[in-house]
Formats: C-alpha cells, structure tokens, sequence
C-alpha cells in the first residue's frame, strides 16, 4: 500500500489541518473527480450549477473517501484483523474496496434479500459476507458477531470523524477545482457524514458558501432535526432515494447544527425529475439519493436565482433494469 | 457568429490541412469532449481503451461537427436562405443547432412517426418540422419539396466532404489528449461519414493508429462492401443501433475502401451487453450504436489484447423510457 501518511484517530470534528492530511493520505483510494457544468440545467434553474461527479468516483460514489479516511487512521495491528460493516449499498462496496486496496479482510454483513447487483459488487471486491434479517436490530447482532468471531474494526457508514473528514475531501476539491467564487455548496442527507464534511470543508476553504442540505420530504428528519434543535427519527422509509432513509448520528447531527443554516424538502416526483433531467441533458448516470439537491435547486428557484452553487453528485450506481422514470 | 475563417467547399476528400482549418472553424459550435479511461473496462477487455466522449457533445452527439463543418462552407448569401435535411435522428438536432447559432432558419423533414422526444429536440432549436411518410421515396420528395420552396442547403447526413471533414474532428482531438500512443481507433459504421473522417484524421495525426470499423451484423452492409469492393445495401434494418442502418455512399465508401482494413460486426446481443457495461462501469449514458465497437472490443479479444485502443463514443441520446436492457 503506498501510504505515507499516518492518520490518527479522531476524537472530536476534524479541523482544517485534518481534512487537508486526511485528502492527502486518501490519494490512492480515489478519483479526482470532475466538475461538470450544463448550459441546459443553468437555463432550467437560474442559476450557475457546478457538480461535483463523485458517480465517476471508485466504486461509483463518494462513499470510498470516508471509509479509506476511517481506515487509515486504525493502527497496523487492528487494520491486519480487517474491516466490518453492515450496509447494502455504497458504503459496503466502499469498506470492501478499501480492504482490498489495503490487503487486509473485509466483512459485510447484508439482508438476505439485497439487490443481486450490490451483492455482487461487494464479492467481487473480495470481501465476505454474512447476511442477516432484515430489521436494524438482527443487523447489529450479525455485525457484532462477526466483529467478535474475527476482531475487525467497524468501520460506521457516517457517525464518525474518520469518515466524515473523508467525506469533505469531495468538496474541497470542488472548491479547489471551481474557478467561480460559490454561494451555496449543496449536499443530500442521509446519516449526514456527507453533509457534515461539505459543512466542515466549505467553512475552512471557501470565502463565502453556506452549506444547504436536501432531503426527501418522505424521510425529512434532518430538516426536522435542524428545526427542533435534537436528533429527530423517520416513522416511513418510503423514498426513491433510498440512501437517505437514515436517521442523523450524534457527531453528524452535531456539526450540521452548528454549521447548515438550511435543509430544503423535495417530493419523490420532483427527485425523479431531477434524475432524469441529468440524465438527459448531462447524458451521466446518477442514482436517485443523487438528484435530491438539484431537485431542491428547481423547487425552490427564488433561493438560488444567480447564484453560483456547487452540487456534490453523490454516486450513479443504479439498477437499470429498474428504473423509477 | 463569431466564427472567423473562411471554409471553402470541398470538391475532394480533405486533406490535412483541410482537417485543421475545419477543427479551428467549427470551435463555436462544439465542445471538446473529454477522453475517459476505466479500469473495469480495459480488465474486462485486456486492453487499454480510451473514450472519446461525444455523448457530451452538443446536442449529445459527434452529428454537431459535421452539419457545422458542411454549414460554414456554404456562401453567405446560401447561408441565409437556411439549412434543410431529412433525418429523425441526431443529424436533425445538428443541422437545427448550427442554423439557430448562424441565426438563419433550418427546414428538417420527419417521418411522422418519429418519437416525439426528438420532434420536441429540434423544435427546441426553433427549427421548421415537415413531416413525411416514413419511406425513402416519399422522405426524399417531401425534401426536395422544402428545398424548392425555401432555397435553402440540404446538408446530407453523411455523403458530403464537408460533413466527413467535421466528423474527423472528433478523431483528431482524440488523439491530441491522448498520451499513449494509439494502436488502434474504432468507430461505429452506418453511412460512413464518423468512419470515412476518423480514418482520415488517424491516417494525418497519428503516428502508427490504423482505423477499424464495428457494425451490426443485422446491417453489416460496410462490412460487406468492404469484402466485395462495391457499395452493398442491407436487406433489413432490424437492430437496435438505429443510427447504422443507412448504407454508405460514394464519398464515404471511397475513403473506406483506401483507408479502413476492417469492419468488425456483432450481434444485437452484444451491442446491448456492451452499452450495459458502459452505463454500469463508466457511469455514462451512451445510445445503442454507440456501444458496436465497445462490443466488437469484447467480441474478439485477440486482435486487442494488449494494445491501446481509442474508440469514439458518438452519441448519449436515448429515450430512457425504452432502454433495451
């Protein structure tokens, strides 16, 4: 493995100085994605939109900064036993990547009823998988067996800082790629590591953005949670969106609340259009979760007429035997 | 139009200084599309395959460069009386785009069935639709119906030195923003205008590139005439690569003939495995008959296994309401 750089631990929100050693130590755990701009969707929304391709980065989404940052900072013995986590998406392709790329075992525990194509992708970087019941409580008895049976790390999808400093690096280097002065750098919420490291990252590199979340109306806890000042829960988790069906963590929620002035709403109809008008104009292909920060864009035109905003893209992997359009 | 040189009519195959002119001419009305690498992909295919984005192009495909380059060579006074074609495809879009930037009208005939997603395209260029029934004959007297009545130019799709010149453009720049050296550049075949120009421009900017071509075997009619050394038609039009189904003509086939050593052809099968591998693996969205040479790559690996191969992605317009996964 060609690191150089020792990452430590984390005990509280990464600074400035972390989030820079922290892009620096990641390097050859991922892409420098591109930003993208697009006459059609700048003519649809008023204003100027420059999207951050994270759908272009290794195993399609930004998921791979923030376990390679989490990973990074165990110490070689407790990296040797390997990496766990429980997901069935991105982060799970991430966790097992990373392993892979560091030599060391990767264990992921899944639903039995996950999507074929994830399941594959998550083999095909080699990793093990235990599959569980489908309920949060079955999955975190399976992880912490398996975290019992072999002694590897857990490495959390989001509430944690190692994770959440990886999650910045997509931004800082969408500021550092974006010759335009930005007003708003927008990113979707789930967990909110992604959203806590855009917050962290903009107020350490920009001049001037503010850090505005989106969030399907169906699961809009974290606009709930902004608003009433506490973690709040969903009661449904019916979105097409189905990276951001997860409730904020105490790290996530904290820096978010200090540091996002705004969480805009959106419907699953305008998510899928949103989806889909990447997909037609910028010919790029973006999951559902993706779409919710320009659907927010189109929804609410008055808060970004003229503005320049940066949109993270948060990943394309999609089933596209079955698509939501 | 901020166009500044002066494009004379092409009464040969260009030349290379032809080809120069024509790429510094065209500049105001294409981007220079990125070339992609992806690491799936050359595992997959045991070679390093380098993608010459025209998805990204305006109008979502390479189509731009040529009605531009046919466009700029017409006098000022033909200019104004406007553009006309016949097509339903991406050529259409290209003609009414490059009218629309010259501020002069385009006549485009349509067969009346043509899907409305691209009826609403060139209407979205302001562009004037006559519709005609969907057979040669009737295609061809409703053109020169527009013709006889507007004075305007008919711009051909493919057959035309001017259009061939454009779409070398694509090659060239392909080659430019390369670092490797190119063994091989591919391109899909229909009427051979992107075929005819890549092999021109591989043939005066590439050091040792030879030029192949990839096609249906249901419309493998270039392969054909290649073989046979006279121009062959196809007998059905049945696949799924809608922009191939045209033979070639005079001018295309002439190139060709001097010029390509091989037409690789594939089954619908592998055409659509091929765009599937696209949209999964690189996360971009390519039209059917821009995957044939992916699928020729993949159909025969022993004659690219271990060479840098450059293929030219043409176009990303597709109706994602009836994909053919």
């Amino acid at each position: 493995m060609p690191n150089s750089i020792d990452l430590l631990p984390l005990w509280e929100a990464p600074n400035q100085a972390d989030l820079l050693l922290t892009h620096e130590a990641i390097q050859p755990f991922i892409h420098r994605t591109p930003v993208l701009e697009n006459a059609s969707l700048n003519a649809m929304s008023g204003a100027k939109l420059l999207f951050k391709c994270e759908n272009f980065q290794k195993i399609g989404a930004f998921k791979m900064r923030g376990a390679a940052s989490a990973a990074l900072r165990l110490s070689p013995p407790e990296r040797e036993k390997g990496l766990a986590t429980h997901s069935s998406g991105n982060h799970a392709q991430a966790v097992a990547l990373t392993a892979q790329i560091l030599g060391v075992p990767a264990y992921i525990v899944m639903p039995h009823d996950a999507p074929r194509v994830k399941v594959a992708a998550v083999e095909g970087y080699g990793a093990t998988i235990t599959y569980c019941e489908n309920t949060p409580q079955d999955r975190q008895r399976t992880l912490d067996a398996v975290v019992a049976k072999t002694g590897a790390a857990f490495i959390h999808p989001f509430n944690d800082y190692g994770v959440i400093a990886g999650q910045a690096t997509a931004a800082m280097e969408l500021i550092a790629d974006t010759k335009a002065v930005l007003d708003v750098v927008m990113a979707p919420v789930g967990g909110g590591g992604l959203l806590s490291g855009t917050a962290l990252a903009t107020r350490y590199f920009s001049l001037q953005a503010e850090t505005w979340g989106a969030e399907p109306r169906n699961v809009d806890d974290a606009a709930r949670s902004l608003a009433s000042g506490q973690i709040e829960s969903n009661v449904s988790n019916q979105t097409v969106a189905d990276g951001l069906r997860t409730n904020l963590g105490d790290k996530t929620f904290a820096i978010i609340h200090k540091r996002v002035p705004r969480i805009l709403v959106v419907s699953e109809r305008e998510i899928i259009a949103a989806m889909r008008h990447v997909w037609e104009r910028m010919k790029i292909i973006i999951e559902p979760s993706c779409a919710v920060p320009l659907a927010a864009v189109l929804r609410y035109p008055e808060l970004f007429a003229g503005k320049t905003v940066g949109i993270i893209l948060t990943g394309g992997n999609v089933d596209v035997d079955a698509l939501p359009f």
